[in-house]
């Protein structure tokens, strides 16, 4: 059998620095722990629009769909800023999403104990929180039509299109569901039916798929209640599913909430393929940081705690991604730190590079 | 002249008990200052579908049009959840907001200095707070067609239809940039340009108008940037522009920053009438507490505050305004609170009214 095999996008920014060290860990994984894999590279965002004139060639959408898993590093920088919003870095990044069918995006909101008191939050507040934001990827108002900006009575209309349908809403909701039996069983799914007639409609289809989960104990709550509640007491949540804008919002709240956004990982997963491993792509959580690209100043931590999130979901070896954030949380433990985990310790930062050696040390 | 005129729709579960404070402090302005109001009241959201099997009778809305304010309680709870969407309790107020054309939704969040420690954030992080987001109140996904729930392919899909004209945006926009002028002239503008068209047009219009306001500072972000933001170092906002469903989602946000929801008012301010007063609705950003409701725990002071929004909005009394709201801070800074002040302390909680007197005492 041939060896598992993933497509790099790097991207902007520091795309590129921080999935260097995640190239490492890959090659540590074959060495020594004689897991393989096949590694291919390739453009996405602005990097791909500098070289081919569209943030996503054909060619690299043909090799995303082909790989077992992709690992995205991430898009976007001032320099793209006035393209025009068909070529913008980030379509390349939804044209993956949607081409591929990445309809759950796990999104874990963790606060790693080392790192507790750098929340803006009470480290009471937020200690300890493990929480997964469940989000829908493909549909909604992204990608709902129709969708662009008109002239009517002489003036100009932006519209897009918010756009459920009950099966896309039962399988996101059953991924959600599937997540939290092998967490705490407890589910809050988030919208807005009091307004939306959408939100009407996704709370009815997920009270209809919990009858398949008796031992999930399902909530509902409106978004801006959940916003609420995300700041008031993140820690009564266990996994959260919400759609796509709804998704955006609240998931980059709770990254918030853990005070260290170069931690966070994120899955994006799709139906199971014919090897029956799901369409994935992996990514962090974090921008592309155009203010530090290429000083070698970056964490490289969320990059590589989202390849362990693939060898968790796309290569089914949970504990070999148990060893891989083990690693990262000693590495912390210890006080490895890169720049912006030092708001307030004194001492020198370690570079990209060096906490991808700490890593890998601690591996 | 004959005296201005106020509609008091208390509404349900805790509203009424929050407004008879404010009726209190009306007569203690027609008392003490000689300023009079003509004051009526009626029905709206679950307590007007009781009597008339509607959240809103026409009589109402078109009292609500006639008078030069409106002041409403909180609309809402678990026995109207499984009503029709159609005569939900939200429905009254979202009628009230749309055909008065309200269109600029005023929430300040600011942090009472006596309160401080209330917040779920540290306190450096939320000290001296005072921040106003402008959110658009009558368009958007909230009103946008095509809408409703619809069988395609065998299936249900729920569709709601987020539609921004540029004279929408544009009168937000000026509302917004005039606020900014009379605080510390900066204005940050939320929306996702990224990734729908409808924020392009936004940003676009938004920029436009700004070329009329060359003193205040404006600045753009992404809306999921804006609720990271906002939780991570909120003092960085002065004013905050933003459509209707982010900024439902934003403002929530923003309130449960300051730890005390029971404290924050809010207004919604449309076109001027014949006597130049604005078309206005003032509110407390809190719901209807339905847990609490008829046992005169409530605080009334974000009922009060919203008030005071009004002799500043509407009656254009700013002194009389600041005489309000000094008045309740002077008894938050006295250690008066009611029981949804005291997580920490101990001692005995005021009750609603008790809290009224204190307040009334001070003015
Ligand atoms: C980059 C952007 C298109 C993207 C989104 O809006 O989904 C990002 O904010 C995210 O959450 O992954
Ligand atoms: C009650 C509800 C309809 C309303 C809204 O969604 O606008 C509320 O959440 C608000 O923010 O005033």
């Amino acid at each position: 059998m041939s060896n598992p095999s993933l497509l790099i996008l790097a991207g902007d920014g520091i795309g590129p620095e921080v999935m260097a060290q995640v190239s490492r860990i890959i090659d540590w994984y074959g060495d020594k722990r004689g897991m393989a894999f096949d590694v291919s590279e390739d453009l996405v965002g602005g990097a791909a629009y500098d070289k081919h004139g569209t943030p996503l060639h054909d060619d690299t959408m043909a090799k995303a769909q082909e790989v077992d898993a992709v690992l995205l590093g991430a898009v976007g920088g001032p320099k793209y800023d006035d393209l025009d919003f068909s070529v913008k870095p980030e379509r390349g990044l939804l044209r993956l999403r949607k081409e591929m069918d990445l309809f759950a995006n796990l999104r874990p909101a963790q606060c790693f104990g080392a790192l507790a008191d750098f929340s803006s939050l009470k480290r009471e507040v937020v200690e300890g929180l493990d929480l997964m934001i469940v989000r829908e990827l493909t549909s909604g108002s992204y990608f709902g039509e129709p969708r662009g900006i008109f002239t009517e009575n002489n003036e100009r209309v932006g519209i897009n299109t918010q756009r459920y349908t009950e099966s896309e809403i039962e399988r996101v909701a059953r991924a959600a569901f599937d997540l939290a039996m092998k967490r705490n069983r407890k589910l809050c799914s988030m919208e807005k039916a009091n307004v939306m007639e959408s939100g009407v409609l996704w709370r009815e289809v997920v009270t209809e798929v919990s009858a398949d989960y008796p031992e999930v104990e399902l909530s509902h709550m409106y978004a801006d209640n959940g916003a609420m509640q995300l700041v008031r007491a993140p820690k009564q949540f266990d996994v959260i599913v919400t759609d796509n804008l709804f998704g955006d919002i609240l998931s980059d709240c709770a990254a918030m909430l853990t005070g260290s956004l170069g931690m966070l990982p994120s899955a994006s997963l799709g139906a199971p393929m014919a090897n029956g491993r799901p369409k994935a792509l992996y990514e962090p959580v974090h921008g592309s940081a155009p203010d530090i690209a290429g000083q070698g100043k970056a964490n490289p931590c969320a990059c590589i705690l989202s390849f362990a999130m693939a060898l968790r979901y796309s290569f089914d070896t949970g504990a070999e991604a148990d060893r891989l954030e083990r690693a990262v949380e000693k590495v912390l433990a210890d006080g490895v730190r890169t720049a912006d985990l030092m708001q307030k310790e004194g001492g020198t930062p370690v570079s990209t590079t060096e906490m991808g050696d700490a890593v890998i040390a601690a591996l």
